[in-house]
């Protein structure tokens, strides 16, 4: 492989998270469905804040909360993504590029920067209401080929096929990724966003246009259409190079040709807010992988990661993700 | 004492925190006091922001965290505080009308919204550099006397003297009060800000214009011009009604005429962010007075407050204060 300049970049919706809590008749009372991602327009965002508890703001956004976590644990990591000029839009700017992070998307005049409304109940799941805003006009020409073959993985988030524009950005960025031999790694997301863009995913696997995929236990059912779990996973790990299917308490498992590997989900103290668990485990793992550390060792990173996450609120890590890796990225 | 539609009505600085983690050396490099409040223009906030870490955004302003807390208690509350017509004065007024606060003081649309930059240390201490943007325009106008008369209480921060435009406000919040028989509170909110204005604070308390005044250790030192801590009470304590003073881990103490009392610091479980501490213990103590609780359980409410806000980022409560306070508000 040759020396890449970026060890990953990542595309994805650009999100400022405005976090609250809240509790399940506020949900129903809402009528939306818990643990899982809606779309919103400005009106419904406006109208849900106004009924919603204060809140925290903080950088977001699932393929950015990866990245943030790849470069807390010591990787080269880029990100593309569409914001608003406006003052969430210097927030996430902000917080990504302090970290290191290469971001150089110029933000739009014409359009708010996303914001994610998170209701966190009392079991720290979270229930996520998105106005995409700015990010739904990620464009094509905002992938630049170049930046692309520069690094050793691009990866990419499910949610980013629900608006039409950045659909087309991606695909432009996977053509450019295998053009030049950069490894595509892909998040299902939501299971909902299974739902609604299944064929497209199920025909970009099948076209052997992912490497490395990234699902939980609901996605990789209905991914599949398995109701039973080691089938599911059996049906897809056949598919993709290297598929990784976190279980939440249940802990993950990684599939890579023959080769299997499985660990428990990480100790920890308190359960507060699981917005980004996924995100961070994803993080940890391809910092294993990027380092060449196996599955399990991968796997046991990402686990470390997602523990980090969930004990506070917000999706980017708040402690020191390289000591808590320890000696395994040392 | 007449009827009031509000128990408390607080005027103050109209801010959105930025909390980020840094280190002392951080703090060195930038050559800022620990522990302290600054003023900062445009230029050096976007500076320093560039060099922080990424933050957390909140909405803050000490007499605005008062509120929230005093809220968040079960007592009717207002607030009086100038913002701009932006997306970050768009969350403070989200998060404090969603507390049922009373906010109605239009937006300006030539000034930002203003920011606190806090760095907090690894021992929990916060140091903040404050962009006061729009909230230095606060004008006179602002100030409804009908507001002030309807208040029990009308609550100010030392802060808002550090601009000329608001601090002419807050003397025509204390005209208004004084004619009306609305008690004044005050809080001498940071040293350095006694060392701006301690002729104006002293001539306020001399001229008996403070029913109630809050303070820590080193703003009663200083506001005294003693170096010992009791003789620095006992000169402040002959001349207000009321007062109250924090010592961090050490309790408060609290002194009406011939009547004194003191409480222990709460025991927490973790020290986080010591912002909003001295904010919420006014909020604490403030319920206690409205409620006629007497000065032992007044401080005791002010130091379950404090100890809430403390063990998590951030100067607004998480925790469900009314059940905190338990049989004392019940």
């Amino acid at each position: 492989m040759p020396s890449h300049r970026l060890d990953v970049l990542a595309i994805g919706n650009a999100i400022v998270d405005v976090i609250a809590d809240a509790d399940d008749a506020f949900l129903a009372a809402q009528g939306v469905e818990k643990g899982s991602m809606r779309l919103i327009d400005e009106d419904e965002a406006a109208r849900l804040y106004g009924e919603m508890r204060p809140g925290r703001e903080a950088s977001g956004g699932s393929a950015a909360n990866t990245v943030a976590g790849l470069a807390a644990l010591g990787l080269t990591a880029g990100f593309i993504g569409q914001l608003g000029d406006d003052q969430l839009g210097e927030i996430f700017t902000h917080d990504i590029r302090s970290l290191g992070v290469a971001f150089d998307t110029p933000p739009r005049g014409d359009a708010a920067t996303a914001r994610c409304l998170i209701l966190v109940t009392p079991d720290a799941q979270r229930t996520m209401n998105t106005f995409l805003g700015a990010a739904q006009t990620l464009a094509p020409d905002a992938i630049n080929p170049a930046r692309v073959a520069d690094a050793a993985i691009l990866y990419l988030e499910g949610y980013l096929w629900d608006p039409e524009t950045p659909r087309a950005a991606m695909y432009a960025a996977i053509d450019a990724a295998r053009a030049a031999g950069t490894k595509v790694a892909f998040t299902l997301s939501d299971s909902f966003v299974i739902a609604r863009h299944r064929g497209d995913f199920v025909k970009l696997i099948e076209a052997g246009q992912i490497d490395i995929l990234f699902a939980n236990e609901a996605e990789i059912l209905m991914l599949a259409d398995e109701a039973e779990f080691d089938a599911a996973v059996d049906a897809v790990a056949a598919k993709v190079p290297l598929l990784v299917v976190t279980r939440s308490e249940h802990g993950a498992v990684a599939r890579a040709g023959a080769e299997r590997a499985s660990v428990p989900a990480e100790p920890i103290a308190r359960l507060v807010d699981t917005t980004g668990a996924g995100d961070l485990f994803a993080a940890g793992f391809l910092a294993g992988h990027v380092r060449g550390l196996g599955l399990e060792k991968s796997l046991k990173l990402g686990a470390i990661a997602a523990a980090e996450v969930i004990q506070h609120y917000g999706a980017r890590p708040e402690a020191d993700l390289k000591a808590l890796a320890g000696d395994l990225l040392a």
